[in-house]
């Protein structure tokens, strides 16, 4: 990842509007701002645009989807890509419900998401819409989505993130592996959607946000391993990657990060 | 309890729909993450059967309600019921205030729960209507509850989990109690949220569901009491808790369980 | 502080009712619990005021509001006013939104708060519409907004405290400083929502407005002072924090405590 991201975040604190789901709010909020970001969280269809206007990005969570928090996220999202304000969408449980997935479509091409970010299951989804899920996990690997991830975000001119053991990040013909995690993330709840959140982060402050999709996920990823390195369990991994994403700079991020672009 | 129910939970990652309230969400996502169970929350009328019709089991939560999540209730609880998927009712608050009442008993008589966990007073207030009940806490012990719970149990054939400082559980004649549990539990939002989904996850695999809530309620309490041990406070408390489930094995459990049944 | 406070509540347990925001819920509910309040959350205008008309305090909080919320905010103060009942109004994120600035100025108006706790963009812009506000952070000091403290609460006859490095409380003419606190509590959410949560539980036992509003500033920063002694970043803080709560005794505030009444 380029050199000074993180230094960037924490000298700027850029808003980050959230319409997440009620399951990580409170964790993707502490994981912002102990990465240095300004998280802001507003669903009412009264007040989201306003918000979303005042943000350096807008990350929508579908997580707990319910009609008058899909329309808060239609409004808040043409507001944002009306000004310019980079968008993430993660399209949680897509293709577990059909509502969940009619939703993440309808947002995709009203609002034309800068960043799409879901695991593979999630993102095959999208692509076909006959692909099962299960739950919120996912029965593939990125590597296993890598053409639908290259599919939508040809078809959508977006950056596409697909978390896994490695990461795979596609814009267009372009991608990038990162190799940085740890298992233990996939036993604490909201890891995915700290990951969107944290790359709303990134695309405030980032050169493109390929970089900034890139940046996130080393950068959670790197996280993720310094708290294991100190837990004894999920209840203490938490506290330590909180931690960890306090302390990490962006010497740290340098030495640790596995990153391969293809 | 039978001796490999928390290996068939982690061989089997069941997924568990909760229907919970704003409150816990996330503390029953990581508990049943911890414990080895694969947590979903999904509350919007326009995907709670599609949700519900995946999971091993249902678990209902009322304890920050409103009209529109008490329909998907019904509606998730119906079509559970309709494919002999276990329901979970936590009836959080029962007794406080009129609505909570009524919302728990009509849940009861259309969805017909496998299993009713709640504390002494709820208990109470679900059988006799004029029952007082401070908050969400309560003014009696389980023994106190015995006849009540025995009738509920009787009435609409579920199990019913009554919890305190020792558990009880009733399913028609037979019971049980658990003496694991530590007083810290009660210096900790949620844990009886917890124990419910947890229930939810022994439900999804035990032979009975009388066996899946004793051990529920013995998991529970044996994870209170190992996090007792290191805590230094409610805070510690949470973090020891959720790495407690994730360490404890079948053959700790049958080590440290307390469990006397009638 | 009056040196019995902290007593009282842990012998009273006062019934604190929440009306508060989703990404705080579960932190607040544990701050009281852990300082030795019984809290409960409940935002049905089925059941509002029959809970509310149960608790020893009721605390108000628009960090994430919606029409529902807000009808659910008046029927609930009205019915604490009308009782006696002391209430807290948190007005999280006024000046950010028109619709948030609108809705804690009709709640001032309509339940007569016996305390407004915010930071110092939000208190000034309840007295100034036109005040910016960036998020829900603060762009102003507590002193910085003193004569809008001084103009609100006589407006209104409530007690204002003002939240920053140096806490600024005031009721008509009389005013406090308390010095309490650490800069690691701007890195965790929840931490002002936490003040004004303990603040209703303090109104439930002091024998004045002020003297509680003093009491809960001192004693939340007081807690992030020794939190501060043993984290290393804001995820141990968190954890540390509670513990802190748990442990802290009206000795210890007395020792601690650094307030300047003017």
């Amino acid at each position: 990842m380029s050199e000074n991201q993180l230094s960037r975040i924490r000298a700027e604190a850029p808003l980050i509007h959230n319409i997440t789901n009620y399951v990580v709010m409170n964790t993707t909020a502490n994981a912002l701002l102990a990465l240095g970001a300004s998280p802001v969280m507003a669903h009412a269809v009264e007040e989201v645009e306003a918000m979303a206007g005042l943000a350096r990005a807008l990350v929508i969570n579908i997580g707990t989807l319910s009609p008058s928090w899909v329309e808060a996220m239609h409004r808040a999202a043409k507001l944002a890509a009306s000004r310019g304000i980079p968008i993430v969408l993660d399209p949680v449980g897509c293709g577990a419900t059909a509502y969940r997935t009619a939703t993440a479509l309808a947002l995709i091409r009203s609002a034309r998401p800068t960043l799409i970010r879901g695991n593979a299951s999630e993102i095959r989804a999208l692509v076909h819409a006959d692909s099962a899920t299960k739950g919120v996990d996912s029965l593939h690997t990125p590597d296993e989505a890598s053409d639908d991830a290259h599919a939508l975000s040809r078809a959508h001119g977006c950056v596409v993130t697909v978390s896994g053991a490695v990461d795979l990040i596609v814009a267009g013909d372009r991608s990038a592996r990162v190799a940085n995690g740890h298992p233990m993330m996939s036993r604490v709840t909201g890891m995915g959607c700290t990951a969107s959140a944290l790359s709303g982060a990134f695309l405030a402050v980032a050169a493109s946000p390929f970089a900034a999709a890139v940046a996130a996920m080393a950068v959670t990823g790197i996280a993720g391993e310094m708290a294991a390195e100190e837990a004894r369990g999920p209840g203490s991994f938490q506290m330590h990657f909180l931690d960890a994403l306090y302390r990490l700079d962006d010497a740290e991020v340098a030495r640790r990060q596995k990153i391969l672009v293809a």
